[in-house]
């Protein structure tokens, strides 16, 4: 059975070589496969179902933020990409043109949207024309393109898909107000589903995205010690409004600019999940995002009764509202174990005969391997409150991780010790100059990853890199 | 105030001019807007909720028939594209072709797809090696890309949004019977939710799916009289598994071809239910598909504790679970009303000082018109059976005229005076030529739109063209 033999082969170990070790969970997890089209991935069906789960999760959160869904085209003529100065200089070098529809040469090409900020603003001048069209909160979901040279499942690649949301205000406070409300609805979906603790900040002017006034972004850090940016939020001011000539009268009567706002996750996210919770046997979900909660695992199926109470469990923990799926195949108990690790189903239920004879099952959890034996009429209320703890100690653990790879550095020398000697977030003081970020950038492959909200302390009055008197703080790091 | 305005301009009536009545509909119902791409449209909020709708709904129909959803990339090689025949020729010519990423032209070009038959073939073919890997049920929510000549919002347009479920089977029985189950499951959507009765039958040979050996589809007659092709599912028998070498070992260890299906709905049928159900007043949306179900119209608004009773009694619907809006905006109320009718809102409730004071509101069907007053503390029981009358008499009012507008032709003849004088269905016989199918097209833009499941009626002994011998009954007719 060759398919057996595929898994049972050991994945590498995570100490031994981070990387293929990741490329080998989103291979034998079945989360995706790879295509005849370099650098774009198939996403199967269980990486598929964690992205619906992430979808009606964030949908949710957004409909109650007041958002709107819409679709535009996916193609932008390249006139109007050209029109913000900035935001043509960041994308144009990554785009996909399309030329020839059907047999004919177009008469202008079209790219294949990076993103759709030009789409929404050139709606937008038209749609737009009083103080009471605002404000406009809309959002799609879709797949955007990217000709990168180098890609990674999930993490980076040259088709993903990603939800981007478009917003114009009647004033400047309004939009800076929804790029931060939206950058939060990331960080606490990012805790409170994905069980994934964040760093909340802005960005340096050299990091930000292009067209943009002030960027913010949620930092997560994976288990090698690596910084994910999980999600961005952009203010863009008034700037693609007067590119394209957005404006609306206000209640004087007065013809005024419009100020804007976009903010964007992608299935990076699902990345992010592999990176922080796996571990060497394979994929470790958050119930909460998991497409099975659990797995009824039979015991000496063939015995009598054995697969109607797997079933009968099912269906209990069904009737609940626990997403589950019984292992009913011929394959061994040893084996449909390792292929339940392999996925990262949260929780396991295994039931044979003996447990059959003493009315009761064995519970084991994915992440701790711990398990318990429970009484059958008590399994929906020890399954329910199991997924919860799963789940609380999932970002427990990851938040502990968290905490003790960030390390502050106080001048370039003990920079230097920490970025080559302790994988992690390193806080460090910033003069504001960017050819300090283009040293430690350099140098150390280092980057600053975000100016944190709220944490203003100033662990030092010097630069980390030049020496001079700073007083921004920054968490630097090296990232994906 | 431009926009109240604009939308007390009456819409073109349907009589003088059905084709000009549905542009000012999706335009003045807000569903779409145009954009500076040529035939891509721009779908609103509420044309894309009432798609959501859809989603919702399909998805949970997909899912209890074993449907998992995947995601494949957007462009397919040329080489892809060109490994079975009579698919490329019905695709090639209507495709958007990829010749540069980035800076550089790329070795071979790509086509954004039209359709995913070769992407999903190409992953079987690896995916595939057992028979223990089947049945593969696969489906895709994505947009795709027909570059047509002569575009209409929602009924024919460059980019549109569909599903596209894509099936693997041992046996060719297996592959036969889910693609009649998927044509069934959008058959009992149409009629359940979209209120929209169909015919559900075979295509003719001339008429079938590039690459199929059998298309079945779903057929819906639009109020002037036009057909409208709802829904299509396919049988590829073993021809695209054969050019794509995609086989599996079954029971006894030996090679075999596996059977496949493929098939789809789109945002047509946003079309269909704007034309199936809609007035001279503008759009008429079953409630199970509107993205509000209830408009709550506050009367003499300024006037003490309407606006907080209007707010309360919106309050108790969603909690009963019904979509509900209250429309506080300065507008009259008789322009509030022209717009909920003109955005098809099932239901609209009118509450002012006077009904105030009786303890009561004022319901009013969209469909009908007709007014009822009810106490309020009876409204949430009233609402729902209003809205499930609502959604039962659509159908009826829509089968009724489906049913109104079916003739019988028994000679050439008799074809032609119902074709020029009578718009709907037409039932004859046809000998099976493809010469009599193109003379009725020819002549009288007709087409063979199914040959339908079930009744096998023999209406007439000779082909309804021809006069030669005939036994197979064809709805024909003049369609989108």
């Amino acid at each position: 059975m060759p398919k057996e033999k595929k898994l049972v082969e050991a994945i590498t170990s995570m100490e031994e070589d981070f990387a293929q070790w990741y490329t080998d969970i989103v291979k034998k997890a079945e989360l995706i496969d790879y295509s005849s089209i370099k650098g774009c991935m198939i996403i199967k069906p269980d990486g598929y179902a964690i992205w619906e789960n992430i979808q009606a999760e964030l949908d949710r959160r957004f409909k109650e933020a007041g958002v709107e869904n819409v679709y535009m085209p996916m193609f932008i003529p390249e006139s109007l990409l050209n029109k913000e100065k900035d935001h043509v200089e960041g994308f144009a070098p990554e785009v996909a043109w399309v030329t020839h529809g059907g047999m004919n040469e177009l008469q202008e090409r079209l790219c294949v949207r990076p993103t759709s900020e030009t789409l929404f603003c050139d709606f937008y001048k038209n749609d737009i024309q009083s103080y009471r069209d605002l404000p406009k909160v809309y959002n799609q979901w879709c797949s955007v393109v990217r000709w990168e040279k180098e890609t990674r499942p999930f993490l980076r690649s040259r088709e993903f898909l990603w939800q981007e949301g478009h917003t114009a205000h009647a004033t400047a406070e309004e939009a800076e107000e929804r790029t931060v409300q939206m950058l939060n609805v990331y960080a606490d979906f990012c805790e409170e589903v994905l069980a994934m603790p964040v760093v909340r900040g802005k960005k340096t002017e050299k990091e930000k995205f292009a067209g943009a006034e002030a960027t913010y972004t949620i930092e997560a850090l994976m288990h090698d010690g690596k910084a994910l940016q999980s999600g961005t939020s952009h203010n863009f001011g008034d700037g693609f409004a007067k590119a394209f000539g957005i404006q609306y009268t206000d209640k004087e009567n007065k013809l005024q600019y419009v100020h804007q706002t976009s903010w964007g996750v992608t299935t990076r996210l699902i990345g992010a999940i592999i990176m922080v919770h796996g571990d060497d046997s394979g994929l470790v979900l958050p119930p909460k995002i998991a497409p099975a909660q659990v797995a009824v695992i039979p015991i000496q199926q063939h015995k009598e009764g054995v697969l109607e109470k797997a079933a009968e469990l099912a269906g209990r923990l069904k009737a609940a509202g626990v997403r589950v799926k019984v292992d009913d195949s011929e394959k061994s108990p040893g084996f449909k174990f390792a292929e339940q690790e392999m996925r990262g189903i949260p929780v396991r239920v295994e039931i044979g005969p003996k447990d059959l004879a003493e009315g009761q099952c064995v519970l084991v959890r994915r992440d701790t391997r711990e398990k318990q034996i429970v009484k059958l009429d008590a399994l929906e209320e020890a399954i329910v409150a199991l997924l919860d703890a799963v789940q609380a100690d999932l970002l427990e653990k990851a938040r502990a991780h968290r905490d003790q790879h960030i390390y502050d550095a106080h001048s370039y020398d003990e920079f230097r010790d920490i970025i080559q000697t302790k994988p992690g977030f390193i806080r460090g003081m910033w003069c504001g100059s960017q050819s300090c970020e283009d040293t430690l950038k350099e140098e150390f492959a280092a980057t600053a990853r975000c100016m944190p909200f709220g944490d203003q302390e100033e662990i030092s009055p010097v630069c980390v890199c030049c020496g001079k008197p700073a007083h921004k703080l920054v968490y630097w790091g090296k990232a994906y």
